[in-house]
């Protein structure tokens, strides 16, 4: 007889699943991720039970964290740590560490706190960075550089109890004398420190002993976060997710070296070079000579300018070449004033000092402290020219020095504000880039004074 | 009858208390050190028994360590503590504070170091730092900034005796989590931390529980003590005397404070101008102004150097006045070029990266860095020169570049180190400094170059 093999009848969920492994084969992430949106829970669960570990750990990390948390606790217990471990592996992470910003944004949600410190537990430093990637915190974020390995506590313990929870972290935790308090919903209510619970009597209730925490969000950055740290002088700081959910500590000595490093950049940049990867005498000259040719290129070009501007006025050169022996000392006493104001704001951005929103007032300043320098600088300068050469150079170098002084002050204060406004590292307008811009200006200034008293 | 009173028969000692009285009603502490240097010990505690409290404090201070010791265990316990108020006595902490640091050369010794912490404790951080001048600590040292409030123990004391000291220091000691080891002569010899006696059993003995310490001495500079610090990534040092004895801490805190100073010192100075001692915006103009004229005046000053130059090279300027308008894109690249080197040595310096022995290695460095960048700009300056103008103008530039580059990065390199070895703050040779340096040298290697090529 003839037995034809009976077609299984294709079910919804038998569809689902199709797609999903079509979408996973083609990597098309975004698709998986509005697919998934759609599906009920209980059938991504099934869907889950279905794939590979590596391609769970993918699906999952597509769920916003409200389903991540559902699906989590739905499936089954060999599941979960299946996944954990899925979505420690390293291919696993490095599709996502490897996406760039922009497409993270589909990227939708934060890991569900608890499961972002059980993912980060116990990894070498450098996996955890590429981990904390895949939870979703941006690059230079406190998220990367937080450590998961600290003890925490609920208000609802007493001393005794936190004291056996400290002894038995000791081994792991990377800090124990900072110890943040819990609350049922894992939320961050409160902070105490070894120190409090060595004072007070065993029986007494962490909630009697805590006082309100200081904490960043794992996204912000990192800088902000350990500037934070160090400003309050705290050993270590809660790292919380966008639901004050505890996800990570930052220690002062993290903090010291991440502003270490910022330090390193801010110093460079104010030199017009970029930093360095390495200590300088370990450095071969080849990316000495890469950290500081492009910028050097850069200013070089705007520099051009100058000679464009100088030309234009090569016929009052021609008539008085003694103008032309004040070029150096005018626009150079023009760049010291630009560099001065330029250090004093960027360093007082990078100390919160000051804020953009604050331009007018430090504009303001500048002026005035920019045309009383001028001032000073213009009288002397009239003095000596006038007496050198004549009472009409005087006047021009003097009215230059005014001038000059007064325009430096005030873009070389402006310009770092600028820069943090339209999100740049303020650092940036180095003072060589400042130089060179007050350069061209300044030689504009010089020359129609110059012609103005002359009667060119 | 007529009684003549007998004459009391002077005995050496009063001749001693006379003279010492002299010398302190002349403030003559130089001659009173040599005498009290002179007298036997049994002497000087006579002399002190009828000396006022003050006076009191202001001989102790003038003893040598090793009498100071003597002589304190000599003195009946109400003059003792009688004493250690003496010298707490603002009139007596100014009289030795207010000596500049050549005078204090016959402030022979550090003050004992259990003397120096009992005096130091329970001051507020503002009179500590006082004390600590009169205790013989330089100023700028990390004894003036370390704190005398911390729990020690000792070598031979349990777990248990030790926790007990920590709960007994609790409401005092600025740190616990750190605890210097000392033995019977109270000198350091290890170091343990709370984090290590929680996990062991209360009677082990701290000998078994310790470490090797790391340490800094008194009179060590703070900044470097600090460095040392953050880069061990230590929670406190303790600080020793000259003996290796504990007379205080310093706290992670305190040492990136005292390094933020610094940091700010340094960019400040960078840019030519002093740090502010007061957030930018809460600074007076007049302050900003006072903080920046002083050295604009003096680089003013030494840019009145390029007009000298730029005088004897005139005729050269008037023959060929297209010369002047690559004046400033010249010297300005020279200036960044210099201002790229001396950053990044400076730097290197502050991180420890670089010593000033290593000179010679990063003037090479320079050398090979600068003639490279030199070569880049020198061959890009030479075409668009040769187009514009013509061969010959672009020769000029094209080596005035390489020339220029090559100076530059080699002065901006060694002028940090050389201020280092002659102990001025390296970040004083700031950019603006360098600009104007090499401005000067940078025109007259420009006019050279141009009378070789231009066969003027």
């Amino acid at each position: 007889m003839n037995h034809t093999q009976p077609q299984p009848i294709p079910t919804p969920i038998d569809d689902t699943i199709e797609l999903v492994e079509r979408h996973l084969s083609a990597r098309d992430l975004p698709a998986l991720t509005e697919q998934l949106g759609q599906l009920p829970v209980p059938d991504v669960v099934l869907a889950f039970e279905r794939v590979s570990s590596k391609e769970r750990a993918v699906l999952y990390r597509l769920l916003t964290k409200a389903r991540a948390l559902e699906v989590f606790e739905l499936l089954d217990p060999t599941l979960q740590s299946d996944l954990l471990h899925g979505l420690q592996d390293a291919e696993v992470t490095r599709i996502f560490a490897e996406l760039d910003p922009d497409d993270r944004a589909w990227l939708v949600d934060e890991v569900p706190a608890a499961l972002a410190t059980r993912l980060l537990r116990g990894l070498p430093e450098a996996e955890r960075a590429s981990t904390a990637a895949l939870l979703g915190y941006p690059q230079g974020s406190v998220g990367r550089r937080m450590t998961p390995e600290y003890v925490s506590t609920r208000k609802s313990y007493t001393v005794a109890e936190t004291l056996e929870r400290v002894r038995a972290g000791l081994a792991d935790a990377e800090t124990v004398y900072t110890i943040p308090v819990l609350n049922d919903a894992r939320r961050l209510v409160g902070i105490t420190s070894l120190r409090e619970l060595l004072g007070a009597d065993s029986d007494a209730l962490i909630s009697t002993l805590m006082s309100d925490p200081h904490s960043a969000e794992a996204v912000e950055e990192a800088e902000i976060a350990a500037r934070r740290v160090t400003d309050l002088t705290l050993l270590a700081m809660p790292i919380v997710d966008s639901e004050q959910r505890l996800v990570g500590m930052l220690t002062i000595d993290d903090a010291v070296r991440i502003l270490e490093h910022e330090e390193s950049e801010d110093a460079a940049r104010q030199g017009g070079t970029e930093p360095l990867r390495r200590p300088y005498l370990s450095t071969p000259v080849f990316s000495l000579v890469k950290s500081r040719v492009v910028w050097l290129l850069v200013l070089a070009i705007g520099a051009t300018l100058t000679v464009q501007v100088l030309e234009v006025f090569e016929a009052t050169l021609e008539q008085v070449t003694v103008l032309a022996l004040f070029v150096p000392l005018l626009i150079g006493t023009g760049g010291n004033t630009g560099n001065q104001a330029a250090t004093t704001v960027t360093r007082a951005l990078a100390l919160g000092d000051v804020r953009p929103k604050d331009l007018m007032r430090v504009l303001t300043r500048e002026l005035r402290t920019g045309a009383t320098l001028g001032l000073m600088l213009g009288a002397l300068g009239f003095g000596i020219a006038s007496i050198a050469y004549s009472l009409q150079i005087g006047a021009v170098i003097g009215l230059t020095l005014l001038a000059i002084c007064t325009v430096a002050a005030v873009v070389g204060g402006g310009m770092p504000l600028l820069a943090r406004a339209v999100k740049v590292d303020p650092a940036v307008f180095s003072n060589p880039f400042i130089s060179t811009f007050v350069d061209a200006t300044g030689l504009i200034i010089y020359f129609m004074i110059a012609r103005a008293v002359l009667g060119l």
